[in-house]
């Protein structure tokens, strides 16, 4: 037996590659469809509606090919309200609960589509039906330690709607829209040239800039070049870890970066002492703030970062020395920290760190204008295919990048 | 002034994403366009139609646009013959000759539409009239260095039909449809055993297999499991360099590879004396052939390829020892040796050898299903951008990967 | 001005290469040395024995020379007594406190030359003079973040002896003595073969085997050749992160990984949901062990944990999902509890992570046997560089390493 | 019964790890040691002696031992004279013949020891007795294709002494005294300044710099950088292939690299025909220096190198288009072109390519300053293993590094 539904796209749905997904998602899950309907937008500018009719041979293809097409933006004929059930437990969703996507979603409650709140991905998403004292109705996402018994927990994927981002109609830039490979054989300083403009374009328009940086960006000697950029003001929040930060406080204590110069090159080989006397340095100290403010630390990011009231969070991980007190060592804790900056951010530029840059990429709505900058290839590909929709990915020397952006970037050479 | 043409597009090129790729070049290279008509398919076997005019600012954006829709199947709407002008000299095109793509390619001639011979990137098209004795006219690629004086070569891109691999309707199985990036992080041995698969069906239905081999095959050791498979039949045709010879000759002659036996793992490091002394036993002997007529060579790749009469390319390159008198040193002739080899081929596997394996895919049309395996990422990468339809990339360790794939092809355990 | 002092060394010094680095030490730093004796062994089996004076221009230099001859074993020639001083406040260690190295360590307390117990680098070493009660006085390693108030902690680095490895007099096999480089051209079955042979040697001496594996064990398919391993005895402690508990039970519950079916590679891209649908699984049941109690996880590598009471920890990281109940997300936490089993283990297996390979190996002695795979040859130096005497670093694919592994360890073919 | 011999060992063979090599070659391949004398050198500038008597159950171990002390400078306590063989025939060695290392080396012959030439690994040593006419007798190496018929070749390794490189007694700076591993996590601009220092330090001493460039180096956008120091005098001679040459003439003729424009990152992506009529239009020229003098070519790394007279040799290989008229397609010859530079070099810099750099590392003797860049860890791994005392190994972008070194160079910042 036939099990058939009809669903509807609309939007640039051809160039941005929606048809092609959905076509491809009913071949490869094994069922069938039938176009009842498609208008062609005539021009670039016009949009494109489609209706088609899906058809499996079980309910179980059915509604896989179905979730499929839900998560690239098509919608049910007649879309029924959002089901909503109440969570058993903290913590606890109710089963077959709804998992989100970090596209722009929209929820059908009471009769009218509203917009959830805080998008990211892999989350419950939550109804407050507002109520008596005449708030309006409000959806947002929650992760599920974050859900407490009660919450009002959206489940299947009736009366919810993605809107997954469409190219862009004019430039777009070195941001190419939802590009897949990344390669090394791009021009390299020509590409910085467009971050820069990109960053100093974010900030003219009165945007928020994160940047998330691993401990390479000090090794690789490029912690003066991302200081001179939070001096400056075209960072308003750092996103890092204790290596990260204990790196670039030593280089303003002892001159090293785990125990090199990263101007002279000398290094006394695993004489690395200096990042352990560090950490206990800060630790006596109470704290980084505490240890600028009593002249300890005198340069540096972590230095330009207090001066200059930039919203910085130290994720703390398991392999973390010391770690220093600024450090918040609980991952819940940490993560909800990181949340806070990424929803924020207008642009976030990723510096040579996997692990951070995942934890914030798992936060960001498919929305937001992001760079990814390392060394592996690996790492660029695994960050660009979370699916933001305006992402440069560069695999370069981050000790080269950081200099080259900051004098683009302060030098008006952008 | 608007300058406009009007192109046409058939086949499954919304889920091929045909229609994706031709209305973004038009954006990108700053045109627009305009939907004269565009019939979808109701069913996913049905093909769908589009015909759209293009318009630029100026004739030289119209042309590029142009060229990037004829290079994705678009024709114009009212075709002319092809545009034939005889090479000044040899080794001359003539100026703006038209250069092939990869995929099967057809050019319109004295009112009929020939399919071109032997497609293959980056040539010249010749079209031989026929003539006189009654042969029909028939159209082939030559490379820029086989161009003779007087022959007729295509120029601009009127005439010329190219036509890109489509999505197949059903299965592809692991050869994924022109998917873009490469990742570690798939089931390793499962993917192997769908090569294993492929190899034996192609085999079943009499098709031509043919093997690119890079030295650290047998530096990996596994140059048994794959001398096994070219014993078993699995094999025919095998391109590879000096240096997979040497040292596939030395493990025969020596026990070593690169100094280092493969079983024991015992490595006189620095005493790499073996290689060249197995060349120069070689030389002695007078060529391979003859060092296993005289029995110096008693077993491995090579020695099973003359025994099984396997059609063997050695290509020189510059980092050679030796080299051994089998090998090609000229590199135009070599990529003559590899061409033939290439245009038999119905499945060819790319084992750990980017030189070997980018001049074997320069000579593969778009159709050939290909498998591609080395330890680098941005390797695999690079074999699988070159435009192959179905390709398998893996990013694993050749030393495990031929071992597990004969153990598949030959227990029959795939 | 010149100072200097006067140090011994003693062992297999010229063999293990610490004569070469000591000499190179002082050269590198800009110091000078006399040799007073070299009694070099006669034979590889009789040790060799060193006494120089190393002088320097200023004592900071000298102190510079001093620790570095002093992290390869030189011992001043008349040591005076450990240099204790009490810690001032919990988690704060005296200035110039003394920070380990991750070799075998004595210090000289009260006449004698006592060893450091739970001996790990980057720690206070701290000693318990024992006392009244007729205790014997103890020394042990704490990390900062553990020292509490009053603790006698090292200071500077009189009175401590650090021994670090000497190359083995025999054999090593694959445990290549502090072998720098790493390449992806060894040959793979060989080297599996041998990784087998010890991992059977260490079981049958009583030994204890952890295994620290990463999600890409489970995304390419090794999944179950681990949990065959763990069921058949040769896991004792299993250190992990929350991401690979997911993907196992994922596997259990759903049949896939990351949403792919890893035995016929259907891959329903971005229908992702089950990762997080296993984690609500998991919350609802109560946790891992009660989730294999009501029947819901039946097989993997957990199940196989659970019931085979394999010692486990999921540490928490910032990119985490869900998190599991099970998982630790305070990284202190975590950090204590993989440093017990760090601290209990006598061969220790590293799979596709270097996030916790990174934590573990922290937590190492130098003394302790280790296999560190991965598919990123940065990774697996990175870990070799941290010291290990005898370890064993292979690039390859996860996905073939542990299917062959427990191959040749359950099939005695190793 | 017990196969013994004496050799002896001289100079800072200690800190060099000559003795370190030794010993644990004799370890490794299953002899024994009996130490006869050994004179440690009491200061860093004092030379130390060893003579020491290595003995083996059967006499092959013995000879396998000897081999690898031979190689790391050892000589026999009673050096016979060289063995020299008559060559039988044309690019035929005798048996046995001595197979060199790229290493300084001397030949006992009538007498004296004489300085092999032209050294590079791999090579037959060949003896002209000089004679009738007074000319001293010489020694040089020969590849084995080079070998004539009576050539006389030295057999077996006895009347040969090889002179291993020895650790700088001062400095080296960032050319590290045969360092192992490569790490990415090296401070770049400061590492690219100690280049740029070298690198006019040879000039100012007169010295000869070749540049090592695969195409990389024009799609990243460092051709104007590159062209800026060749047009500066700061390169004689340049090696390269076919491709980096086309790229670098494509830039020149149509502003793109691979159909990208690398300043404004507009790409007609697929639409990568200026390469192959940039060739074409070269051929028509009738080569590259013809295409500069009739101003088809304006600009650009082959411009310069034109109009400033560098030695430059571009060496075909299988993956060529085309080619240009100018690349050498056979491998030997030009292999035999890139001997010629290699032997003149006194700083080799090789930038982005494998292929290129094997071959020129091929040639090179092991005391020329080699500085290895690419992006890849593996290939600077790789590089540096082939022995060069003094190299750099830079993991970096090559699109950042050649405009940052040019800038040091040529604007004095170095």
């Amino acid at each position: 037996m036939t099990h058939s539904r009809t669903v509807e796209l609309e939007g640039h749905i051809i160039d941005s590659g929606t048809m092609q997904r959905c076509f491809g998602a009913v071949m490869d899950l094994g069922g069938s469809f039938d176009v009842q309907q498609f208008d062609v937008g005539k021009h670039e500018t016009e949009e494109s509606y489609c209706r088609l009719t899906v058809s499996a041979d079980d309910p179980e293809t059915l509604r896989d090919i179905l979730h499929e097409l839900h998560q690239n933006g098509a919608v049910l004929e007649d879309p029924s309200e959002v089901d909503l059930v109440a969570a058993p437990a903290d913590k606890v969703v109710p089963p077959n609960f709804y998992s989100t996507t970090n596209h722009p979603t929209e929820v059908l409650y009471d009769g009218e589509w509203i917009d959830v709140e805080r998008i990211e991905m892999d989350c419950a998403l939550v109804v407050d039906p507002g109520g008596d004292s005449g708030e309006s109705p409000r959806a947002y996402t929650k992760t599920l330690n974050a859900v407490d018994e009660g919450d009002l927990v959206a489940t299947d994927q009736s009366g919810i709607r993605v809107n997954p981002p469409e190219r862009p109609r004019s430039g777009g830039g070195a941001f190419g829209f939802m590009q897949g490979g990344v390669s090394a054989e791009r021009p390299s300083e020509s590409t910085i040239r467009e971050v820069a403009e990109e960053l100093r374009a974010v900030k003219e328009d009165g945007g928020n800039v994160m940047v998330v940086a691993g401990p390479a960006v000090i090794h690789s000697g490029a912690g003066d070049a991302l200081a001179d950029l939070v001096a400056a003001g075209y960072v308003d929040a750092l996103s890092a870890g204790n290596g990260f930060a204990t790196h670039d406080l030593e280089r303003s204590i002892y001159g090293t970066s785990l125990g090199m110069n990263v101007e002279t090159l000398e290094h006394p080989r695993k004489g690395h002492k200096h990042h352990i006397w560090t950490i206990s340095e800060i630790i006596r100290a109470g704290g980084i703030e505490a240890a600028v403010d009593e002249g300890i630390v005198t340069e540096g990011v972590m230095y330009e970062c207090v001066v200059n009231d930039v919203d910085t969070v130290l994720a703390g991980s398991i392999r973390d020395d010391g770690p220093l007190p600024d450090t918040v060592t609980d991952a819940v804790e940490a993560q909800n920290a990181i949340r806070e900056q990424a929803h924020d951010a207008d642009l976030v530029i990723m510096l040579a760190t996997l692990l951070h840059s995942v934890a914030v990429g798992n936060c960001l709505p498919s929305t937001t204008k992001t760079v990814c900058v390392d060394i592996n290839p690996a790492t660029v590909t695994q960050l660009l295919d979370r699916g933001s929709a305006q992402a440069i990915g560069m695999v370069t020397d981050i000790g080269t990048f950081v200099p080259t952006l900051a004098e683009f970037v302060l030098e008006g050479d952008a």
